[in-house]
């Protein structure tokens, strides 16, 4: 078979993932962070953020647009807020630091918000969000991206994916989600082009702005930075609501990249060997508006008034933001993380040229 | 013909609609509030929330749902927040006081959320996000109403359509949007009815929870109170994205109805003569995060960047959330207020009925 995979100890694959970054040159604090975030991502079913992209990352310390050593610069600061800039380093050392600004502030004040500028890639921004949850906040992170999302009426992209991601505790589960403001990620069209199914109509548009349900015709897009590429959540025009995707995707550019002085998407990735992307998070400690564990009692009693509500048609189960990732994180806890076998061979690899005993680190589990 | 109009100075709109509230028991500056808010909207083209909800609003208040004697009070109040409850008196002043709350909280610490418990129907939530970016900062409103919108494969309304509205100070426009988190608001439907259209897939559901193209089916569901209602932004199922738009509508229950100890949305409106739906109002002094003029010449431009990028096929024109707003503003500015006849008459019978003289406070536009 083709997608041969093997599972192994989760905390066996951060070490790995550690001893790589070290290796790079990032500190161990940093490298940790990294790890961290990538395996979460893994531990939420979410491969194509986990511990698969060490080899992009790779790609990124070595042509110069991930700075490994990079130090965090603290560039302006409030008891509500402050503003960072990373620096060009690694994305997640830098929402941690700001995560962790922000639940610190809000601990203090009610409530926190952290930007990032000059950023790269984050990794999940549900990392974060689950970060203020188990400090029993809110949590929302948002982060930009290099442009591929058109406007309303716009055929050039001018957007990133913009991602929001919420979490809220709760019981039984909390409340959580990490979604793009695009209709789609661009993960979504490449799956599709596997698994040779033509898009839905509004997602992606063609060079000249209109539909496209061919994913070929968005990765032709992507490959040769022409017009064309994903639409807002609500689709194309305004019948479906896509000005409202449109503007949620604007709100996300405001609060990463207008709040901490940096690239708005289409600036993103603008120059060879450069990223300079975009954060922001957000915590609130929800005990300024009543008692904590009232107000968790009262959303999770909702939760569940909407679980058990009647199902559509053919509908065997309403779920709430939250529900499957519990259950897929529940389940890989268990079973271990699967690593297909072309992810474990190129890891293999990157390991043993940085002189890493990968063999040593990684434990199967059985 | 039918939809005959005749155009008011937008002054004498307002005094007539402050006269009314008056005669009906409300203190003169909270019937000064309504009056502004009804007619705010009226400026903006949204005459569904405007002069003419007055016969509604009376509805409200025969019937003891809209107490006009109500005392708003302060639950809960931190530097950062506040908590109010509405007593079941008009929504419009306590949201105007809310903003007002949230407005210099933000302006002595850079921050600032109130929430608001039983409550009525405020308005246009625009109008309150538009009064933070008068003081020169981002605004955000939000509300939650009477549950008519099904979670991602139920069929039982669980939501309202709850929606968010922002405003940030730019130019030459603002940056402003004020759209229900469904994929459209109930009164898209009852607008496509009378034009004898049918539903494109994806707005609506039959109880059966199953898409329903005909908007007779929705106006029955709304009579009768039957399972069925409108579906989340994102339409039906995943594939649009149909389970986002509820998690940002599930956002809008939490931080008004749960954030104030108020009800969510499936039981607002559940006993007879009784509304106590739930408000939120956020500020945010973006001076905070740097040089306010900078930050708002950076957003400007990114707009103007965004309307000059090419164009889809057959599209002659970008907007930015705001670009529209501003030009009908603008209008009926210069114009003044169209009335329809329907509705001048509707308000002739109540302000005679409560011994208000029409014909001596309007002033047609000529």
């Amino acid at each position: 078979m083709a997608n041969e995979s093997r599972k192994f100890e989760c905390e066996s694959l951060k070490k790995l993932a550690r001893a790589i970054f070290e290796k790079k040159g990032l500190a161990a604090d940093k490298a940790a962070d990294v790890a961290e975030v990538l395996l979460a991502a893994d531990g939420l079913g979410i491969a194509s953020h986990g511990i698969q992209r060490i080899g992009v990352y790779m790609t990124g310390m070595n042509c110069g647009r991930i700075k490994p050593t990079a130090e965090i610069g603290v560039v302006r600061e409030t008891p509500v807020s402050a503003v960072l800039d990373a620096n060009d380093g690694m994305g997640q050392p830098a929402a941690i630091k700001a995560m962790r600004m922000a639940v610190d502030k809000a601990k203090k004040t009610g409530l926190g918000i952290v930007t990032v500028r000059n950023s790269n890639h984050f990794g999940i921004g549900g990392y974060y969000s689950m970060m203020a949850a188990k400090e029993g906040l809110l949590g929302v992170s948002m982060t930009n991206s290099e442009a591929m999302v058109v406007p309303t009426f716009g055929c050039h992209p001018m957007l990133g994916t913009n991602p929001i991601a919420m979490t809220m505790p709760a019981s039984p589960t909390w409340f959580h989600f990490d979604v793009s403001t695009s209709v789609v990620p661009a993960g979504k069209i490449e799956l599709y082009k596997r698994q040779g199914k033509t898009l839905p109509d509004g997602w992606a548009v063609a060079p000249d702005g209109k539909v496209t349900n061919d994913p070929q015709v968005f990765l032709d897009i992507r490959k040769n930075k022409t017009d064309g590429g994903l639409l807002p959540l609500g689709g194309f025009g305004m019948e479906g609501g896509g000005h409202k995707g449109y503007a949620f995707s604007m709100v996300v550019e405001l609060m990463t990249a207008v709040f901490s002085g940096g690239n708005t998407s289409n600036h993103v990735r603008e120059k060879p060997n450069e990223d300079k992307c975009c954060h922001m998070f957000q915590a609130i400690d929800y005990g300024i508006f009543g008692d904590k564990k009232e107000i968790e009692a009262h959303f999770s009693r909702y939760m569940e008034e909407i679980r058990h509500s009647p199902k559509a048609a053919g509908q065997t189960r309403i779920c709430c933001a939250g529900d499957i990732e519990a259950e897929v994180m529940k389940k890989f806890e268990a079973s271990g993380i699967p690593i297909p076998d072309g992810t474990l061979n190129e890891l293999i690899g990157i390991a043993k040229e940085l002189g890493v005993d990968c063999q040593a680190i990684l434990i199967e589990k059985k």
